[in-house]
């Protein structure tokens, strides 16, 4: 259905109906010039982004629903890095007309699934057109005691550097996805290349034959098989609030804490940057999947790289008291990768030949052949 | 200077230096996962708005540091019609490669004057890159008493319907900028067809000639005068802080309230549909400036219709209970323009000769031979 049929009430109606508030914070959602909080007990937390299609996202890749369910846990993620809790969430789209309603519809649901997830109430938004291409601008508020509050400049010397999950997988789904969109595209020149000069030649048998090779080409199925995790890791995210939970139930609160979306060592830098501490981390440790490590192997490139400088894994870096080494070591699915030096002593990546290079946010690749930094292109 | 060479992280230290937050519930801005406010004994307000550079704007028309002035009032406009203080804003733009970082401290200069009239912290956001234009997400934090929080759903029976300022001059000073964009393209294409006959004359010094005739024009200033009102209602736009200010001081507070942007009717009908009643408002009542009078009359439009669906006004259009009426009458600025009544009696508009007509979001016309309802275009 045409969105300029339905108009923008029409549209906000439809996408908001059956959406009922879960949070008592939340005091009026959709409907008015804003939506109205209530936040009494505890600190108020806010996070925006703004996603532009061909920049943030290639809709050749990913479907709306993924799309959606991304853009509202990029968002989530930001709240859980601070310890805290997501509340609500307000949607703007700006639509172009090649989107029908049925498009919105998926998007939103992605959006609305993300939410469920963690409870969130959507509460407000923007509906409008576009030009070119689709634009979401998600904002999230989100809730937290302010003595359980982490920032990035709490990192003290000695403390333990965690990293949840597993580096560079997100990375290198996107790597597969472009790997796979090029062969496609140089498969379907070819044939055109081919087809023209058949054409030329006047050989209709050839053209004909050609042309249902390109037809066939157009419902292409990539393999996959094997790589099932890095497709998901790229287009499912995941935001870690499992996290945010195991480290409350086992007592310990990070002294400073971010999601990983540039990849590591950006991030990295930026808590020692605003701690003013230096940092220490170990190749060996990084903590890498098998599927990452073997797709890094056939693209010819270096997995630490990958693992440092690869975004959008959007798992936590975070650093505790040395006092917790054994608490985190009980809980799963966290691994610690160094620790937390005095700030003239650098930020120093020891690899597992025990060579130091001094951590760079893009483009560190002493150990690779190849050329460019792993993070252009992103 | 290029974005590029200073990165997302150089820009955002560039843009937000020297930047002091003045508000006790903002309680730390720019520089983590997200912003933490705190708001212990206030409600909490939130709204958002997207912005599409070629459907919201036109840089021909304003330029960037209006253009962010704009974009900070709109959402500080929606804080004032729930009755609520703006406290906080977050700024996400998308920039593709013709912005400068000189173009982007300009847009950012007209946010912070925004914010800098009205008391706001900037508290975070995003900076991205966009392939094609410009994109400005906007979400303004603000604060209200939970009692005097006015929604749209609180109209009552006999209850006095009142605007501040006057409507429809942003609509006409938009209809201004146009005409003289069509004008200039007009002889630009004229000369440019000239030109090209010339050229084909191969008479190098009437082609000369023309392209002198084309420079000239380059540096085309149109004649504005009389109209300047018009040009500051569509180019800087003021959100009515002070008529809540002024609203407080006389102890009223509205019934129902919301900013007038699609146009008086369509607001006045979301006041109506969700308070459950229906409104009368008389046409010789419509506060409507000289300057806008006399723009309608030149491009042969009715002034009442762009008056009732002309946007952009930004003023506020509320309800007050009948015994406020001399309090309201005091107050400079506030126009009285009907009163609601039951929701039998529908949504009316009385003309100045007495005819009734139903009020109708958007194309309402019945006085005009202009075929095209106003609020096409916008």
């Amino acid at each position: 259905m045409d969105i300029a049929k339905l108009g923008e009430f029409g549209l906000i109606d439809r996408l908001t109906k059956d959406m009922e508030t879960k949070n008592e914070s939340t005091r009026y959602g959709v409907g008015d010039d804003c939506a109205v909080l209530s936040y009494p007990d505890k600190e108020v937390l806010i996070t925006t982004d703004l996603l532009m299609e061909g920049v943030h996202f290639d809709l050749t890749y990913i479907d709306l629903k993924h799309l959606g369910y991304k853009a509202a846990m990029v968002n989530l993620s930001d709240v859980f890095a601070m310890n805290g809790t997501p509340r609500q969430l307000t949607v703007s789209l700006a639509l172009s007309k090649r989107f029908s309603v049925e498009d919105v519809e998926e998007l939103y649901g992605g959006i609305r699934l993300a939410c469920e997830k963690w409870g969130v109430d959507i509460v407000g938004g923007d509906t409008t057109s576009s030009y070119t291409g689709l634009a979401i601008s998600i904002t999230c508020i989100g809730e937290a005691r302010k003595e359980d509050i982490v920032y990035r400049n709490g990192a003290k010397n000695t403390d333990l550097i965690c990293v949840s999950g597993d580096l560079g997988a997100a990375y290198m789904g996107l790597q597969l996805l472009e790997r796979e969109k090029a062969v496609f595209y140089g498969q379907y020149d070819e044939l055109a290349r081919k087809l023209k000069q058949a054409q030329a030649e006047q050989d209709k048998q050839k053209a004909d034959n050609i042309q249902s090779q390109m037809a066939a080409l157009r419902d292409f199925n990539p393999d996959f098989s094997g790589k099932e995790y890095l497709l998901q890791r790229q287009l499912q995210t995941e935001a870690r609030g499992d996290i945010i939970q195991k480290l409350r139930e086992a007592g310990i609160r990070p002294t400073s804490m971010i999601d990983i979306s540039d990849g590591l060592s950006s991030e990295l830098l930026h808590i020692c940057k605003q701690s003013g501490t230096g940092c220490r981390i170990y190749e060996k440790n990084l903590p890498i999947d098998y599927q990452t490590a073997v797709m890094a192997e056939e693209m010819n490139m270096n997995v630490t790289t990958c693992a440092l400088n690869g975004g959008e894994d959007y798992e936590l870096l975070f650093t505790v008291p040395i006092g917790d080494h054994e608490k985190i070591e009980a809980i799963d699915g966290i691994k610690l990768i160094g620790h937390i030096t005095e700030e003239k002593f650098g930020k120093v990546l020891v690899t597992r030949d025990n060579q130091e290079f001094e951590l760079k946010a893009q483009g560190w690749n002493p150990l690779s052949a190849d050329e460019s930094p792993v993070s252009e292109g992103k």
